[in-house]
């Protein structure tokens, strides 16, 4: 059963090597072996965070730790920054948890202004903030230290960070940004199988969670650090991803982080150049545009299903054509995960091949 | 990396055909290619679950979806039938979520009585009651049929069910049975490698679920159903473990479930006549003993650490020392899964060398 080669915004295509580490022994999960793997993987992810904090690992996608950081902060209101499909759904999240929110909301593709967030904090009542770093619906960029230095003027209000698409494609300190929660699902730009969430969380977002009672248990930010404190986790872990997750982690640290954000950036400008090539416009502003993915709007010459199928059919790879509401008229190519401009150049080779069939 | 088998209660051994399944093609979760995957396993775990509805896939370990059905249905109070580690800790799991709880507490090893269910219940102000079907820290296998009887014969009360160490180890049938969500992680009787729920839901669960406005959204019901109509879950899901799933489903058909519930039953009686043999007393009482698990009560004389140790170093069998607060006064032997008379037969003789060196 073959399928096409994913160049989709995740989940990404997997490494041979990934699927190997996966078949790891059979272990049980409150002993010595899982403690071993466990702490085996720390340094190499607090690198990829830049954090000298425990990683917590959760075993469900990014939206389960989105949930959970809603339920184990919020007390008063929760200001959702909302720019696309997933960061406008943290809102909706947010309101499904029983709690008060409210949002700052711009036009898709759009970036989040620092002052927007300074001018709506200002108001007063909230206490904590979610930030979608990479919206990977529309492929923008959002300041996030200009944004974190806002949220960071106020007092005892907590920023929420989701890289989703971002951790590991390029550089992000959770440290020296000090912010209160980062997370990420592990199928886009680590470029493990999904079933996988990472997360790190502030002395004061451990603080505010342990503080809220009605915060639950499976993602109790609280049982994460205690648990942690032995090198295990509270619930049941996704055993076969945390042995994948290893091998991700020492393969980029092989690879050289810095190496690894300059072979992201060198293959996302190689999808911009090839764009502008074809004349295709990116979504999202100059100065916004995401490093791990490229959103283009699509031209209204194009039949883009007809070309994404064919392309899939002839070549195996598969692109994508848009997210929600942007769904056809726009499409994304993802360079996330183990793409080399080799690899980048044979997508983009393919697409040229196809495009002509399906301009009018 | 050699390591020993595992005879726990979970985790325990998986096939090389599951982690070949595991390294299934990476396919996006929002196309034809999934939606394929997911309706390919639905018949098969129908069968499993004994019902003619959908059976929703949660990436999370069980107590993901056991502390979903305490935020989807508890309205006014929930009765938490507790009997050992596992049933024990959802009455506290339920408290952590805000939610009016009361218990009926055993001795653990007991198992729960249905009248003292009903006792209970008529005491009025209860919506919701949860019970660990097979609990697993004790090897006690509670009266599933006689306890949902008692709770049907009230109104609007609804029964939420555990089966994390007996589905698929012995016959279990959701629709016959009446009750409202049966659930279970998928690394025990199921011998996949954790990560992974599974769950079935009634009318009224999902009716409920419905009225129920704080559920929130990872493990939110509704989202389930809605999704499962478009044969989809609604976060990305834990793709290898559904290409898991679906070969071990095919396998257990492939068996039989009526030889596979014949073989865990023989497997079982294996294990009790070999206690018995060395006078090891099972620590629940006749007619509620696990059928997938046998816990003794460990011998004064005996040094279990130590056996434990040696059978592990000196044959590559790992059985469990006991969970929680009898952790050191038990031990526990697995037959969940793919094992033999034979394999059964290895462990057993494994055991029987060892055990003389450490009794006094």
């Amino acid at each position: 059963m073959s399928k096409p080669k994913l160049f989709i915004p995740g989940p990404v295509d997997v490494a041979p090597e990934t699927y190997a580490a996966m078949a790891g022994p059979a272990i049980g999960h409150r002993g010595k072996d899982f403690e071993e793997l466990y702490s085996s993987i720390q340094p190499g992810i607090r690198q990829v965070v830049g954090t000298i904090r425990p990683v917590f690992f959760s075993t469900s996608s990014a939206w389960g730790v989105m949930e959970g950081c809603i339920r184990n902060l919020v007390k008063k209101k929760v200001l959702n920054l909302c720019c696309g499909a997933f960061s406008d759904k943290w809102y909706g999240v947010a309101q499904s948890c029983g709690k008060e929110a409210d949002k700052i909301q711009v036009e898709w593709g759009q970036p989040i202004a620092p002052e927007a967030v300074r001018k709506k904090l200002s108001e007063g009542g909230f206490d904590t903030v979610t930030l979608v770093h990479n919206e990977t619906s529309t492929g923008t960029l959002n300041p996030l230290k200009e944004i974190a230095d806002v949220v960071k003027s106020f007092d005892d209000i907590l920023l929420v960070v989701d890289t989703v698409s971002s951790l590991s494609a390029m550089p992000i300190n959770f440290d020296e940004l000090g912010i209160d929660v980062l997370l990420a699902g592990v199928q886009k730009a680590i470029a493990l199988p999904p079933g996988l969430a990472v997360f790190v969380t502030s002395d004061a977002a451990l603080e505010r969670a342990a503080s809220v009672e009605d915060r639950g248990y499976y993602f109790d930010f609280c049982e994460f650090s205690k648990n942690d404190a032995k090198d295990n986790t509270p619930s049941t872990p996704a055993i076969p991803h945390l042995y994948a997750l290893r091998e991700r982690v020492d393969t980029m640290l092989t690879e050289g982080l810095g190496s690894r954000f300059d072979r992201h950036k060198a293959n996302n400008a190689m999808v911009h150049l090839w764009g502008k090539r074809h004349g295709f416009e990116l979504l999202p502003p100059k100065g916004f545009r995401s490093l791990s993915l490229s959103c283009f709007v699509t031209p209204e010459n194009l039949d883009q299903a007809g070309w994404i199928r064919s392309v899939i059919s002839n070549h195996g790879f598969a692109i994508n054509g848009g997210y929600g509401k942007i769904k056809g008229k726009t499409f994304r190519i993802s360079n996330m995960g183990n793409e080399t401009s080799e690899t980048m150049q044979e997508l983009l080779d393919a697409l040229d091949v196809e495009l002509p069939k399906f301009l009018s």
